[in-house]
């Protein structure tokens, strides 16, 4: 058993009971015609390609722009609607429905299919009353997932890094699996909440990994085989060392000519292979992984060096500014890793190609579940700049922890760097603050860690899946509110209408999942510290864990007080890497976002925050509440009324509830005990601290 | 290039280069006349194995008590020091010199050979002047070495667990080594100081692990057959649920008959293949192993149905006190695992088997650098009790640091739980002062964890071969002076006769090493506490490793004091389990010795000690000292004149040097830190803490 995730067949129950037809052609509209025809197979409608209008009166027209309508009364319809709408841009449809037809169109193939699955959102109002034509088109043209799958499984990383859902889905004992249904099932999840772009491999490449540049390339080809009906192009994360652990030369010096005659050889064999390839991602110079510093160049020199192997072929390399010294001495306070992205980064703004996009993390450390918005993203106004989200829930409750993250992500993407009523992050990375890319191929878009294994529910837990829906969605438009992207999530992942309550189920879902980001943040790291978590793996508690480590996350809590001052006037300066207002916003204690307080200042314990507690006291309120709320929604979902879920995904649910509520005490208790200790201050209500 | 340890060549040269007779036969007299013969084939004496005298003037007799001696001068010799010194018993030997003659006589073959190596010890000394008759015989009959080898690698522990010197002499791959040699070497190092039993594999027997017992018993014939010349019996670990996994049976319940009958079947085949088995070694309910909980039966009942097996053939059961709760949750103050083996094995006592002996750790915990000597070796009257050290230096600088442990071993073995003039450990252990088994084969006697792998040096740094060699001559004699084993062994194993200036090589070793055990004392956990190391591989600090894990090891510092209250007045009653005087020396404060403090009182910051010192000043002082003295170690290892030892060793001993200073220093500013945030109370001497 494979879960449906949000497409099950009862998703187009609506579509499929239509009478419709598509005029135009190509590979794309013929995956719009399987989808028809399996949905009108299943309840009951019909779908023609094509041709005059038959015997059967139809419901539902889909056309592309430049397809000639023959002259029935619903092409009437459709082109009177092509007249008002006019172009609808690259991947964009035009949705309207007048005289009781529903017409769908769009430029482009692409725009046909991702029109589809919005009629499958919308359901039977799709096919009701009157709709004025209505635009849709995507926010950003780059909207890429990234697996960090390995070949083979890594001795401590697993076979996917980071990954809480099982194994890969492509590569299982180190070969590629034989059965690859799943990635054509994982595909046409991706294309129906509207991604592009897929990196098939983990950003660290290791041996095995490496070789999928060359000698196994068949595999790589295979896969983009499965992605290409659904209009996703396959981008490959490779090894910069490659020249020379492939290739036998002697250097992977961006600026040898061998080593560059390598890359353009290599790539266009690539590019022989797959047409559509859609480029490179690197992780370089970072946490072991080689890079251009090893031969004293730049890292503009080595995204350059791809990017001009890749610019014949229309490829794009993204080049990770993850870069930071993870053998920190915890004793030297001069460095402060926050500051490292943009250190390394933002004095090679203008060198890099138009084809190379920098990706950077939405947080200056690593996907912690609360961090300020990268500066980077900010200051590069010559770097097309990709911002890059993790829905593989390291940080954030391992997928044994319900944890929303749309609203964390609209926060990031609603963010204006340069204060309010400015463009926001994901004007940036559509390129609309910044470079758009060549012929106005978009900015560096956003990219997202995929949280997908080969478990049966794909994310491990079931309600998991709504991450990567939300990330799809938010690519096409950035501004959705999370709640309803939620609402879309759950009318096609459980067809609520089957159910006895259907509003009980919705409202469950909401309940448990709308502000579970906060709720998770309550009871782990406090006020924007981040890390306390266990080293290694990342679950669970460990207030210490990584205070005296090489890898530069610390809090400095001592009897007195806890925070990293990170202002210009007494810490690391980091303040002053972004722009005003921000940079004197969080310079200040007096205007410092309580959420974000401890990432830029030391305080004491008694430091009253705005909200108008006592640090302390909001550590105890916080680890307290969000504990308690933890043991609510496990009753929430055990309150639910039997038949409203199908019972296997209820158990699954009901089992990673009670690790979360016994992760949260956990939580909850080492962080008071913690801090207790350290502070000697006892809880104002005088609650239980071990 | 394998290192000779403390058996060079030369080590014999001494007894090589005279002439000698071997009157006396078996099998181990077969390998003393080998020995002889390699010897003096190098170093240009002769042997004889009985006989008239020669032509040749002959040095040293070697003779059997019950073996006719031949009617000539150096015969009389020999039969009157026989005469006047009587039995030797069991491996026992007398040794003396008289008119120009070397005499060593030995009840049994094992005594000849112990004898042998004795006579390697004293070099030249035993051929000069007069040495009156000096009987030698072993405190304690049972010399236990225990392997950690798995057949398989580990994934988390590795080939041999805990081990820190490369892979298993005996296995690779999952399976047996071809050449075995360096068993047999092994077994030659191990007799040499004194060791007669061996098991040879983990006691935590994994799946293949587990089939030594049957099917892969081959493997066990093999070694033991390298390791009887050299009068050492081969142990093997088993599974206590090897019924079920290897029999079939639906329970490993040991009052089952199937289970018994298994047993006695399984045991009988062993014999049969290995008559000389020396018996099984378990650890059972103890950190995930299988054992007789699972059944609702007392480990004296699984003890028992073991020894039951074994005692028609003469084995023994080792059957280890390791049992504590290790899902502990840190919350649960009432819980103190330190009591752990007391409160399971003591209401035991007298139920054993007298072939069973119970194994029991020297401390409380697990064998931490500074622990109270375990209560249950006073406890258990009734119990053949064996007292298990640790050489392998899991908590002691895991073979980086230099760490010569036969100081604390001393400590242990001479500890009188009884108080002063009261019977000592060694003296428990030996069966002195409890059962001293069936026919007065000796108490439960002294076990070690070897330290022993296949890197070239035996031990990874070559001067930890030093412990194996003083616990093998501890088992002798508990009472040596620990500077004089280690001045044995540096003559054996450097030959500092060869040397230009033997007297800087030996001083610089007892520098180095005398007061290494205090030294790494004083860098690491203070006064007792334990701990402090990373949790999983257990190297180097990390205060809070432990403190909210499921282990039971907990400091509970704040930002008051430290401490585990063990007392009876306010804490776990963990002194209660020692007799007078010890309960009440170490439940009082004004009594306590310092360096224990922590391990049995919660006590402030400003405490002051016996010494003078608060326990704040206490722990900077001692860590600023411990890690300068590193640096000093490393400067008289690279001030001792080249030529002095082989170059490749001192190379190894210097790296292994850089790494302690490191590690020394990284432990002084964690803990120095981490008590400064804490308490807030600045170090008295204004020295720079981080």
């Amino acid at each position: 058993m494979v879960h449906a995730a949000w497409l099950p067949p009862e998703a187009f129950r609506s579509v499929g009971s239509r009478h419709t037809v598509v005029h135009g052609d190509g590979p794309l509209v013929d995956t719009v015609l399987a989808e028809l025809r399996a949905a009108t197979g299943r309840h009951g409608g019909t779908v023609r390609h094509g041709g005059e209008a038959g015997a059967a009166p139809l419901d539902l027209v889909l056309a592309l722009s430049a397809t000639p309508l023959p002259p029935s009364p619903q092409s009437q319809v459709a082109a009177r609607v092509r007249a008002e709408a006019g172009s609808t841009g690259a991947e964009g449809f035009v949705l309207a429905r007048r005289d009781g037809i529903t017409v769908l169109l769009a430029d482009t193939p692409a725009g046909l299919l991702y029109g589809l699955f919005q009629l499958a959102r919308l359901g039977e109002p799709a096919f009701t009353g009157h709709r004025p034509a209505e635009h849709h088109r995507p926010a950003l043209h780059r909207r890429i997932v990234n697996d960090w799958d390995n070949v083979d499984v890594h001795p401590v990383m697993g076979q996917v890094e980071r990954g809480y859902a099982g194994g890969s889905i492509v590569w299982r004992d180190g070969v590629q699996r034989t059965d690859l249904s799943r990635v054509a099932g994982y595909a046409r999840l991706l294309a129906s909440c509207g991604i592009n772009g897929l990196a098939v491999n983990n950003v660290n490449v290791h041996a095995g990994e490496a070789h999928l540049l060359t000698d196994r390339l068949g595999e790589v080809e295979a896969v983009a085989g499965l992605l290409r009906p659904y209009g996703i192009r396959i981008h490959l994360s490779v090894n910069f060392a490659s020249p020379v652990r492939l290739g036998g030369l002697p250097t992977a010096d961006p600026l040898d000519e061998r080593v560059r005659d390598w890359w353009a050889h290599t790539t266009r064999r690539v590019y022989q292979t797959i047409p559509d390839f859609g480029g490179y991602l690197v992780k370089a110079d970072s946490e072991g992984q080689p890079g251009p510093f090893a031969y004293g160049r730049t890292h503009a020199d080595g995204a350059n060096m791809l990017a001009d192997a890749l610019a014949p072929f229309g490829g794009v390399v993204h080049w990770r500014a993850f870069v930071y010294n993870h053998h920190q001495d915890w004793r030297d306070r001069g460095t402060d890793r926050a500051r490292a992205a943009y250190d390394h980064f933002v004095p090679l703004d203008g060198e890099f190609r138009d084809n190379a996009v920098l990706q950077v993390k939405h947080g200056p450390l690593d996907f912690q579940t609360r961090e300020p918005v990268s500066p980077v993203i900010a200051a590069m106004p010559r770097t097309r700049v990709a911002v890059e989200l993790q829905a593989t829930q390291e940080y954030t409750g391992q997928q044994r922890h319900v944890c929303y993250l749309a609203p964390m992500w609209r926060t990031v993407l609603g963010f204006q760097p340069w204060g309010e009523g400015g463009p926001t992050v994901a004007r940036v990375a559509a390129g609309d603050a910044g470079p758009a890319g060549p012929a106005g191929t978009g900015g560096g878009g956003l990219v997202c860690v995929s949280n997908v294994g080969d478990d049966p529910y794909w994310t491990g837990h079931p309600l998991a899946q709504a991450n990567l829906y939300a990330f799809g969605r938010l690519t096409w438009d950035p501004t959705l509110d999370p709640a309803a992207i939620l609402d879309e999530w759950i009318e096609l992942t459980f067809q609520p209408d089957d159910t006895a309550d259907p509003q009980t189920l919705r409202r469950t879902l909401h309940e448990l999942m709308d502000s579970s980001w906060q709720t998770y943040e309550q009871y782990t790291a406090p006020l924007g510290v981040g890390f306390m978590v266990r080293p290694g793996h990342h679950y669970g508690p460990d207030v210490d864990g990584y205070e005296y480590s090489p890898w530069g996350t610390y809090h400095f809590a001592d009897r007195d007080g806890i925070g990293v001052d990170r202002t210009r006037a007494t810490g690391t300066g980091y303040t002053g890497q972004y722009p005003a207002p921000w940079s004197d916003i969080y310079e200040s204690l007096g205007t410092c976002p309580d959420e974000l307080l401890l990432f830029f200042h030391h305080v004491p314990y008694q430091h009253v925050l705005h909200s108008g507690r006592t640090v302390i006291q909001h550590i105890y309120d916080t680890h307290f509440a969000g504990a308690r709320r933890t043991e609510q929604m496990r009753e929430l979902w055990r309150d639910l009324p039997a038949g409203l879920v199908d019972p296997a995904l209820y158990a699954r649910v009901g089992e990673r509830l009670d690790e979360q509520v016994r992760s949260a005490h956990e939580w909850r208790d080492q962080i008071n005990t913690y801090f207790l200790r350290k502070s000697g201050i006892p809880d104002a209500h005088g609650r239980r601290i071990f």
